[in-house]
């Protein structure tokens, strides 16, 4: 972890560092492996909404979902800070987290699976669709909130009359650095369903209790997080003083143990309300945030990044950024799924409030 | 803990047992203690509502509640089995809970102090009544769950127009066994309120999410858990299979950790739809009952004890017990306190189904 | 919890308060539950060694310890102040600690049973005998620490050609305060074993490390902790400056998850050097000392105790106490067990230093 | 996660897919980030200890350790399967371990500074050098394993006459991965000792028992595990059963937790005692190992690698690998460190014992 070098680099030690490169070892003192701070490699990135329909689009007149043909039609983001990592990116939105969105036609049935990486589901457009995870089938609708943690059986379906939309995240890109993915796919089309339609979300119809057989924890007593009961929630906040830097903002957890609701990829929604101009701030978790209601727009490191609903922007580490809420009527709605339970669980995690100029960054583009 | 004993008692042991007893020793081969199973001191027992109000009522005719006078008016329950424990019984309506019902009169204002036993309250009746719990003001209405954990400075005061019930219920003989409380007299007649009233609650307004500001585990960010979201937790439950034992149950939880509401005291809320006649299990925690809503009764070991709503009845360690609701158009609505905390921290928690005459005790009485 | 009454007693209200009693129920501003600090029943107290055995000594005349007699020739110590606790004092030497001295004639076998209640041995004296403790077989040798751990079978038998004596540890009070125990004799004379002798002290030879096998947490992974390798550990510590209060001292843990050897019950083992005078303190959790080598006292409240090799103390809940080697020559060895697992797992523990008189209590008697 | 393509890939959708990457997207059905098991970049690899000391002595004759030349004198590993990884292949000598050789000089001194990577060294040759870690100044000798947890202020230097060489492991691919560390330098040459050389090591002397104080959780109570006591450890076990692929193995432990000595990378000891031949496994976490004494090979995945005293050899993750002591007459020990913490944090460990072929693979070359 050589730092400040004042060693001269003579043309005898460049041998020999080639010589060290040529028998695979490395000269530390020639080596940068840490900076002072966070230097992630992903960059803050907007995708628009619009863009991303219009390649779904394209992707549902080429391709039918189903078995014998492709299994899930999604179209993932790669952070153009990282394209180059083999295979596709590692899949990075942000340095731990894929995010992708997925459109299901009609009669369509993505056939079930499993697998070590971890997802979650944020229902963005559309009705009629659903899921099945390790037997419980959930019910899908707009500003729903779905899990499906690792190792878990999960097969989707459109039973109704339009496409459905959904952002998928997942910690591929974590999972990639650590090599350590298992796959399984299921014997037959679907799995079967041993228990009630929306059984968790029956399970948990409010009130901050649980039904008394979910007291061991367990990964996922309650898989979908219905948008009703998560907006009630924010609106009980907005009799507060908003948080100055996420206004009205809270978490989805588990009941069975008051951890992230997946414990690998934590997730929260927050409304924005009319002309909020949220102050600065940095931490080292990165998020991906999804426009669910609203326009505005999000400062990263000096940059503006106008958005509106159906836009989807990532916020690498250690970046400073601010949120603003452009309308003057209209409450902002943003779902943010982020790597923090990752950070916390090895004590990566720091925050910092920007201090400079009231709070603000000067945006420079 | 010798058993079995086939040894002969003969005088010269007895001599030799009080000679240990005159030198603070026993003998072990001739003392038990330990049985197979639990053998409670506390029975089953159940004290009906109209005779705890009389009780209350004449309370309230001969005693003032405020600074000067009496700190709380309220009437504790002695279990008839613990009777003999001094002081007071250890005020134990089971081995490790005490239960009360207080009772705070228009403008009376019961002063703050704090204690190493920790408290909960279930609202029984009457509006206009609120606690301040280390700097939140609660509203009580009648139904809601008020916690008030170990050494939080507690409050009450009454600033409507009518006589407020609620049921506290605390660890006291708990803490008796472990002669290590603590207690201590806030220096002013109120404690001062930091926050809006109804902080926590304004907080957890709906849904299984939590302000991200309660992330890390603390022990009340949630102080009252209020009637109707949990009612409405349980209505969720109403579109599934009833439990064979309780019927429609629910356990209040802490957001921020997922333990119980109260980390020493358990609380739960059920409710028992028309004629439902719940199957007979026993275990190791033991419970107080508060009817709130409702008729029917409880066999408790053999015994049918009857029940209204305003009676309290309770469960001591290890008795089998089965609940019916005799009523045939109306839900039976029960609140519930327990130490199940203390047992499952030490392993003594066991539980054990009734399989004998098709799960239902034969009633001795 | 009323505590400072200005109310007038009147006959009248000494009617009403009986009236309360009769109907099993008692006033709380008339009783008290909590005081400003913790009032022990237990008092300190100690029993003389050769009392000790002399009382053993005719229990070896008048009782063989086998199958078909007795169980365990154990003579259990009661704390004067807990005398009137039904039944046997709850076998109380503090509030939640039992503590008995067991002998076992050569030839004897003490048959197998397992209780929820949790034991520890310390070795005192004697070699030949061993405990079976869920199919390990362990040597007990003076100074040796054993445990074993709720629900373990347990049997002990003695193959030398001397009497054995240990002292044994439980939690009987704590289990009786919450008359949840249960008890199970095991069907043959002797358990069967399973694993090599004394293995576990084989894989935890040295070293703070641990054999791979024993990573997830478990009960006893060590069942036996060999007097040589604690007084290792304690001289590493006689290189350092000694503990103001108990000179220099270690606790037993479990290797496969750093909490106490045995979960319910803390155990130490502590040298006072030659002329070590400590300095006084209070905790909530209470102590049973056994005093394994040297001489000296321990004033208790103000009370001096002298102590020598053989004797046990005990040291109740929130009591001052200060320990001091009377020898110029000689290290005093302690061995304690302790309630500090069942204080922390509900914050009750607390502790004060002695800061008057240089830290130090006058000596009243 | 599209495994099986059925799907034809027409011109048409390559010209899709390539405007989608044009835009920062991918399609996920063309995509493959999961495979039915893990495919580690890293390679199995071992490293010539001759080789890397040859390399070490050149970097002595060019370049020298101290304030105003080079921090640090360190040759370390790069995997040629993550060569390509940039920067420097992300220090990789598996998929999350760096691991080097250092060399200090008698009287040079490496300067103090911390990182957020954590860090552990293995001594392996040489006396008279020591480490500052949060103020405690620790010596090293052959065989002694000594922690740096993140975030901990460390300097080394070597008032001896000799150089000393040790192995440093760090979780700089991991960090790299996460792209969240932080760095400080420490603003003097030296940090002051506050505690006794050897302070930690003194404390934990013998036996599993731990000072009272270090009763709370913390990162590093014991700093340095002295060889000696480590293989008293593994002597012990050898009086059992081997285990059947790794013989006698112990890991070290932080005695306030029970965790991994360092929390984020573990350590092991093993001893093979003379034709030892054991079975072959695999597991998700990744092991670099150092042969700190004897000769033999290792299987990894049918390759053969021959190593003896000196070198240092890595296995990735879920590659098959069975350990042979080829020698009569030695013990052979090796040292490793592993990424277990990491892997179990998120429930990515699994582990498989090979079972065709009597447990032995198949020598490809
Ligand atoms: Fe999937
Ligand atoms: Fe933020
Ligand atoms: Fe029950
Ligand atoms: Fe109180
Ligand atoms: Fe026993
Ligand atoms: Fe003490
Ligand atoms: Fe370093
Ligand atoms: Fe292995």
């Amino acid at each position: 972890m050589a730092e400040i070098k004042k060693q001269q680099w003579t043309p005898e030690l460049a041998e020999f560092h080639k010589e060290l490169g040529d028998k695979n070892m490395g000269p530390l003192w020639a080596s940068v492996f840490s900076a002072p701070e966070p230097k992630p490699r992903a960059v803050p990135y907007l995708w628009k909404g619009e863009l991303i329909l219009e390649m779904l689009e394209k992707a549902k007149e080429l391709l039918k979902v189903g078995v014998g043909s492709i299994d899930r039609r999604a179209v993932y983001l790669i952070n153009p800070g990282m394209k180059h990592l083999e295979p596709h990116g590692w899949g990075g939105a942000t340095q731990t987290l894929y995010a992708a969105v997925q459109a299901l036609n009609p009669g369509e049935l993505a056939p079930p699976h499993r697998h070590m990486t971890s997802a979650m589901r944020f229902i963005m457009k559309g009705k009629g669709a659903s899921g099945v995870v390790n037997g419980v089938k959930y019910t899908f609708e707009p500003g729903d909130f779905v899990i499906t943690p690792e190792w878990c059986w999960h097969d989707h379906v459109n039973e109704g009359n339009e496409t459905v939309f959904w952002m998928d995240v997942l910690d591929i890109p974590f999972t990639s650095a650590l090599t350590s993915s298992f796959l399984e796919m299921y014997p037959e089309s679907r799995q079967p369903v041993e228990h009630p339609v929306d059984f968790g979300t029956k399970r948990y119809a409010g009130g901050m209790v649980r039904p008394i057989s979910d007291r061991r924890p367990s990964p996922a007593p309650l898989g979908r997080y219905k948008y009703d009961l998560t907006i009630q929630a924010i609106d009980g906040l907005k009799e507060l003083e908003p948080d100055p830097f996420d206004a009205y903002i809270v978490e989805y957890i588990n009941p069975s143990n008051g951890k992230d609701a997946n414990g690998r990829i934590g997730a929260r929604m927050q409304k924005l309300p009319p002309k909020f101009k949220g102050k600065a701030h940095r931490h080292t978790h990165s998020v991906v945030y999804n426009v669910y209601k609203g326009s505005g727009y999000t400062v990263m490191n000096g940059v503006r990044f106008d958005w509106k609903a159906g836009d989807i922007f990532v916020l690498p580490a250690w970046t400073w950024h601010e949120h603003v809420n452009t309308s003057g009527t209209e409450d902002a709605v943003l779902f943010s799924a982020n790597d923090l339970p990752i950070m916390e669980a090895f004590g990566f995690e720091r925050e910092e409030a920007y201090t400079e100029n009231g709070g603000h960054q000067e945006i420079k583009s």
